[in-house]
């Protein structure tokens, strides 16, 4: 069960309206990495976790403070947008300003959302839950969240070059120290399984059923041979078991595949059209 | 340029026809961790590269890689569908083997596809963009590498234990080195670029422009300290640059939002059920 | 069957082109609310009625009557089209009011649809098919279509203060007006349904299996309790079946939940991690 | 901001796994009318909400309370989902009850989510914020929720109907009941505003705008009479502003629309195809 | 303006309920190239033909036709839902065609659409406007016609062979023959134009403007030159004005890229792990 | 297996930065009939394809030339992107041109991709895999092949004249050459292929199977008799087995539909309101 109070984790007031940069927020709301995804992510990841009691308890706390940063942005963009002008392209022609800003913001927000946040990105694309994931295995999903903390960090250091207006930057260093931490947090946590499992995940599949001896190849499959400087070419493999192996060029194991002709009832392209013989 | 050889990288022939798991197969082809998500999200991010070329050719090699995988799970995929039985109520109520196909196979596979493989996963819901992820910035980007071969790892020996097929079982092995050696690898790229930048991403924003002074606070915001019990509630910050600190419970530093009345051309609720006093 | 006259329903014809206004009026034609959405809405639940025929007709009159809109919309956003300007950054430089329609346009107008109407919303959303309900229950369908209805008229009257041009907002004015009939109309049918059933749908649910206990508790979850004031809050429930009781904070009646571990063929997070004592 | 506490509003544990019944359960959980869907709607209506405080206050109490349903069903899903099988066609051929188990579950349970649950439908289609409505118009927006309860509480009694467990039966009785509170509650509010305002939305757009010759026609546009039954094909209509008056074929206001042709540089079909005469 | 008959274009009544036929046949209700896209897709073009009159004309009686089609196949699906059972794990075990029944059926027929049809496909993908295409050049436009009714047809004769109800059988060779009929229309229609214009689209674009020197060349861009047999590889081309050429492997005509490095305020990766030079 | 060569298949270096038209050039990229749709449509035409290897080996060869083509244009949308600039209001306002360029760009170009080309279209719609089709019948597949290159050329040479910058018109005018081919080359797989079979797909469903007596009928739907004036309304039909018929009406063979009630499980609209009799 959740408890809401009413006082916002951060100021969440701009100085003046501005519904271009309203528009451009809507990435952090509602975009793929956006806090609605990361809300949604941490929080079924603990609702559907299996293992031990901290980590639920991790992704509920880190869950439930993201939907606190879904709460900053709407308001935030909901006062971004006061007034947001209406108009058509006599409006625009009007006035320059009016007309970069009718270019500039969505009009979504207008027409379909009264002045308010939407959850959607930048473009209007609707949230969409393909965003997230929930695997059931920590160690993956955890790098899952990392990376969201990755991207959103950098998306949000972006928006914070964008804007002018110190009072939005201002919520925004606050955002970006959050993923800061963030970021440190699951560091952490990967650390503190990797040091038991392995890097390999899942690290209890049985490694002899896998294909070891094309476990540690690189093989070189566009021209040049630049990617040999790096780490992944040569040396002991990240995970201790292996050996990396530079392969110049790419190894093909398996035939040239030819499928059967296919079944009356399908129709596809006719028999008299394909040849007769049956695969190799 | 691309250039194509009639080989596949690795066999891809099972022993017997199998609709039902070709259409489970179909996530290791079309899902949101797919190989038409690992291929695309690594070619893009090479297109895009504007960093060292050694980077930039490491993901042509691996995407281009990818692209054999796709290809192998397609022919696989057909191979499995061979003969796929239609039907309807009838058909199952007659043979319960049959029946059991015909609700556990994907009917598009015959209906729409002709008995090939689809850019879809395991449902039939079409593979979208949505799932990847290309953003410039090469360390944000190769977590989302580490992390998509993680799940696609993950998937396919979960696929592995679902199949009764030595010659399915003999492919998935391959796919599953592979992705060994795709998750060494790209921890092995993110190790050099963590050496020298930071863990945290983007490490060129200043941190005097965040709000340090949360950059390594946890915020206990759920009932209970199990969270407490993690690497990520005290001791010193994984970018060596802070001490995590546990806050039992979370702090709100912004006030209770009220938002201005909307203005008249919105239609918003009217302004006579809405208080006449101005935004605090 | 259906059969089509050439005449429009009403007049669709601007006083002159404006690219930027066809972009924001593709809301009422494929948005969420837009005249394809009650149209295929009202048809779907005509066609699949199994009630009485005066409700399937009625379905049937209006879902063909909203189609007469689509096509409406659709002419009136063709010719706001004409010879709507293609160019990039150098044409937008050189003249601001081209500027200005390039940046307030939807270029897909002119690229992909060659200056005609696209079944997609303001930002180009395609449209889906998502939007629409029609759930065999006419009660239930009847307030999807109130609602529908009401969302439509507001963006409706928001397009209406948006455009200058007094032939656009004439054609708006007949699509308004309409609006206000099939509020209406909704309104009174749903009068008739609730009338003979109670207002909670499903009426023929029977209420002896409901948890009967809870049904007309107002949990007071957030903070405040400014939530009490209202007609909910107390008094005889509008069914007339209960009394509204206020709780000033919430009510747990579950555990706190704890899952089994996962088998092992799932590979999730291993067990040496999760602790080993079973659910409770 | 939030805060979550361990206990669940109800309780969520059935008697038996059952992975058939934990697909379909997904549709309260992450369909169109699901719980993801009335939480993330009223949330954002409270959040973007301009009007009286107690309608914010309304809409994050209820908001909230959707989010513990979530959870829920979260939990009671991943239960049912417990050692649910993976197999192919020969699995499924040794045993009906696997064969049947397999062909009604969602595959993607095990192979995607470990045995969690998705933010996902029946079908496995991802939660999408197109399901969600929050558009500055309470009115509008109470007649959104309405239905939405209206929908979603027939799908739960569905639901009841299609499992034979009594613990699963219990707990979809409580969402049953909370579902007639919720439906009394929005039917409670809406009539406040009703009597406040008008019913017809936005009350506030003057009608002297609107085209009022055609405000309370009812055009019969398919074959037959059968709706010439209802009460709004005649008598005085619901706002009290009109009289409804019913007529027995459309009425065509518009002229037969022509197009003029495209300018060059848009490569339509070819003048000397079209004709020369230009737009009457 | 468009009305109703009530009669359906041909007979819809089924000799049995079969609801796993029913789930399969929504691929020819809202499918790809089920009749919601081709009725959409031809009333698209229609409204927005700027060409002669004749084409327009055509395009609306296909259009209004299709809509007859969406309507039959949603009656019949209506109709093989009858009594559609709901069920979970226990009712699919007690009785093997009960089971199978649950399996092959799409559970949201009974959850959702209360035994109706969907706008959706055979695995409840809902219907989307991406499936449609109307450019304003009828030569292109006609093409996708007539892929559309290729595709449907096909899609139609193996539903044909999936079914062992005679009516329905019936009812579905009517659609298959409607199909060959507008098969052999647009292919009329697309005769039409070419003999006015020539081959390529679109025709008014002057050929100096293209590359001509690679106009008509194909590239051997995979190994073994079996693509060398065909038509397509030598002799005149189709459009009169040129030779076909093949070569037997692709020419690069341009340089390997090298991007500019980044701008600081976009925060990619750093400047010091990128090189220093300057794109050439 | 696919093997990557650094050069370009042709130039793709613009003569300065213009974000403007860097948004534009994602429809030929990422749109519905962009180079991903192509590239995917082809090579999984081929590796499903049943048929001649020279067909599959036409597939393979057009499918990879196609990667190339993704390539040149995620390398010019790239450099399109050089410096960028970010944004709000404020920004706007100071200077016409970048209150242009940011109303006219796509700002997740910025704010997501980090100055790269994303997978979506004008409007930033991700590609789908909805847009792609492979049927396993090759008749119906050359069709929608040549529909692609249809609609391809078409946008590309729109795209053409919208660009003032002659480096980026010498890279469009190569793409419109290659299509030029590409129609042409699925013109010729066509005639052949029409040749051995006959048009109408798939040929070997057999014809008597159909309802032939409505199979060279045309129905005029809708007012006027212009569509009488087309090839399709009379003479011998295109396949040869035929005379076109015009029908100056519809003609409706089946009954007025009417469905039988919902069993109570169901819980529609209750029997009361409903009449009693059962279907005719």
């Amino acid at each position: 069960m959740f408890f809401h109070m009413k006082e916002l984790q951060y100021h969440a007031k701009p100085s003046r309206p501005d519904p271009i940069f309203a528009r451009q927020l809507q990435e952090a709301l509602g975009g793929q990495f956006g806090e609605i995804s990361v809300s949604l992510q941490y929080l079924f990841q603990g609702w559907n976790s299996r293992a031990d009691a901290k980590y639920r308890d991790l992704l509920m706390d880190v869950g439930t403070e993201e939907l606190a940063h879904v709460e900053m942005l709407a308001t935030m963009i909901a006062r971004l947008l006061d007034n947001a002008p209406v108009g058509d392209q006599e409006t625009a022609a009007k006035d320059p300003i009016v007309g970069a800003v009718l270019g500039g913001m969505n009009p979504q927000h207008a027409i379909v959302a009264g002045l308010g946040a939407m959850p959607a990105d930048i473009n209007g694309n609707s949230w969409t839950a393909d965003y997230i994931i929930a695997s059931g295995n920590l160690l993956a999903d955890f790098r899952a969240n990392l990376n969201a903390e990755s991207q959103g960090r950098l998306q949000v250091t972006r928006l914070y070059k964008a804007t002018n207006d110190p009072a939005v930057k201002d919520m925004l260093s606050f955002l970006i120290a959050r993923d800061t931490m963030h970021q440190n947090m699951w560091k952490a946590a990967i650390a503190e399984l990797e040091a038991q499992e392995n890097i390999v995940v899942p690290s209890i599949f049985p490694r002899e059923l896998e294909k070891q001896e094309v476990a540690y190849d690189f093989y070189n499959l566009s021209e040049g041979e630049e990617s040999r400087r790096g780490r992944w070419a040569s040396g002991r493999s990240m995970d201790g078991l292996g050996e990396f192996k530079y392969y110049p060029q790419g190894v093909a194991y398996g035939d040239k595949p030819k499928l059967s002709p296919a079944p009356d009832y399908i129709f596809n392209t006719p028999p008299w059209i394909r040849p007769k013989k049956k695969e190799e």
